[in-house]
């Protein structure tokens, strides 16, 4: 196990920063914008005089609110046993993956893939078998042909992460339609990890994976307040299953933990009443610092990018050998009038040795003027650090 | 991996509920004393426009305030890198164990203990070994030829609940250092699970396994806000050592899901600057309830009990063969002015197949005329029970 490839160049941020300097952080999906003030207001009106456990499954009260929520925008219905509240994705994923494999048992993933994967699907026993995806491809990865020849006998699931992490790539319909038939020849179950569900641009429409009706039996999604709400620091989660012997599996070992905090369960509830113009107004926010993101970036001589579809990150291929060496000569050389600029070197969010080391994921977490200068500090800076 | 024994017998209270029954719930460590006000008081006054990430060590805020209390309740320092901040003492037992242990390597816990630890030391790959205790015998287990008795080559730590879950058997400062001396004679580590560490009477003096300072290298003391402050839906603990090797490890872990919950953290802070006169008002209160209730269990003939020195529960052998049958026969048959009664049944806190089926745990979390009342409708439940 090593340290997380997205936190361990803190050090030297916070390094440069106590130099004076301004570090824009592009390396972490901890959003600017404001949570809905709807969060703490629930807990700040929480009475109860006793903070108590709650139930190991969740509070009643946040899981009907996920159940409504889905229901209005999706058209999806769970029932109650169907969901599982956590502490963040985080636990749903290794919970999940705890029910689900064997020692030796296989995940496939499109590589790259949010890292923490590699941790949760270890800790049971299980081991990653990436999917390679190019960055001049978009990172696409819905391809029978990809996917059958990297099954192996040990395969027991297939990961998606749609809108992607670190990719920005979304699932479409048909996209979906290939996966399900996949994991239903095979007998695959199917993990949708939908944090950014809502984060899809350039008109296309939000969607779960859920909706694929025929293969709901084999299918889990997971989904976190973190990033729909910005509301990292509520660490509220869920896992969503209409397997009952999976959720089963789930809520004994939910029971080993007691449960999740209660106040912030109390604060989730209030966020899945939001209104859907929410989401109109923050995916409106995004897709504008993407747009303004993605045309700085483009400008940088020999980068190889495609717009991405989702989420708020953008990975793309620098013209670098080690974008490692070149995030070190960012925060320990480079230093344009005080500033400069942080991202998470591609290489941590590979399984495969040696790939993506010339990748870098941003997140365009900042405002669109403060994405424009971040990207113009990564332009400068590979100007400098090539010349040198 | 089974359903909670603590938590499995709930649907059948739910149903007796439902019947319109009042079932007195002396089953789970849920106290019904008030959680400080200093905790939702200092989360009203959280004022950050956006609920963000944490460091993943924990916030260094709750950090210090753990520091300042440990110096000034015990005299014991520790530095800001000795501690971690982790959801509840259950996941700081997981993390620990997951750093120390290899695949084959086994726990010694004295038993009956708190039955999670058979899932946090599996899930690392590890297994309980159990030390045998008897009700006579007050359940006490620092004796050097018993531990002697039941080490193996596998045997890798060795874990003490003090005050003790289910026993509320209490170690004494010989007691530590007849387990000390043990672990260093086969270089052990120590888990000191001191979630209720101030509960402790009849005057004895609270403390903590880190004032044995020749044995602190090899030490991990885990401890949680839950019991201490009646604050179990905060879901705070920590991990402390002042071993490097091991808190490195503990925050790789710690990295791969990112952070506890933000405001949890800010009121738990408030907690632990609280006075030292909070502890010796409510343990005077807890001290009430034990003797409330261990006067009517004595009233039991046949029972086994010592009375317990500390935490909040007593364990003892009923005149029964299974004590399971006899709750299913209090929640389901029995009624007493529509009154019943929930307790634990103690064989699920036996890892040893077949142990403590007699026996049962009562947590004295109600007041003390509730708790009479709730002993005295075990009393009159076994009468009736027997006379069947």
């Amino acid at each position: 196990m090593q340290y997380s490839p997205i936190r361990r160049f803190n050090p030297l941020a916070k390094a440069a920063e106590d130099k004076g300097m301004r570090v824009y952080k592009l390396n972490i999906g901890q959003p600017d914008i404001v949570t809905p003030e709807c969060f703490i207001g629930a807990i700040r009106n929480y009475d109860q005089k006793v903070i108590a456990y709650q139930q190991s499954q969740g509070d009643a009260n946040l899981v009907q609110s996920i159940i409504a929520y889905t229901e209005r925008d999706y058209g999806v219905s769970y029932d109650e046993q169907d969901i599982i509240i956590t502490m963040g994705a985080s636990e749903a994923l290794t919970m999940a993956f705890s029910v689900l494999l064997n020692k030796g048992d296989q995940v496939m993933i499109p590589e790259p893939f949010y890292t923490n994967y590699t941790t949760f699907i270890a800790l049971a026993g299980g081991s990653v078998a990436p999917v390679p995806t190019s960055p001049a491809d978009g990172y696409r990865y819905a391809d029978r042909e990809l996917l059958e020849r990297h099954l192996t006998d040990a395969t027991k699931a297939i990961a998606c992460i749609s809108p992607g992490n670190p990719t920005g790539n979304v699932l479409t319909d048909d996209d979906k339609e290939v996966i399900a038939a996949f994991a239903e020849d095979h007998d695959l179950w199917i993990i949708a990890d939908e944090a950014y569900r809502e984060y899809v641009f350039d008109g296309r429409k939000p969607s779960t994976f859920a909706q694929v009706e025929h293969i709901r039996d084999r299918l889990i999604v997971v989904d976190s307040v973190s990033k729909r709400f910005s509301a990292c620091g509520a660490r509220i989660g869920y896992a969503a299953s209409t397997n009952r012997e999976f959720m089963e599996g789930m809520l004994k070992i939910a029971q080993g933990r007691l449960c999740v905090p209660t106040v912030d369960q109390v604060g989730a509830a209030a966020l899945f009443r939001l209104p859907a113009s929410y989401y109109d107004e923050v995916r409106a926010e995004y897709e504008e610092r993407r747009d303004a993101a993605y045309e700085e970036i483009m400008r940088i001589p020999g980068v190889v990018c495609r717009k991405p579809g989702g989420a708020f990150y953008m990975s793309m291929e620098l013209p670098v050998e080690d974008a490692e060496d070149f995030l070190l000569y960012m925060l320990t050389e480079f230093n344009e009038e005080n500033e400069t600029v942080m991202f998470a070197p591609a290489s941590g969010f590979y399984a495969t040795p040696g790939s993506g080391r010339s990748e870098i994921r941003i997140a365009y977490v900042l405002n669109p003027a403060d994405m424009r200068r971040a990207c113009w500090l990564i332009r400068t800076g590979l100007e400098r650090y090539k010349a040198r």
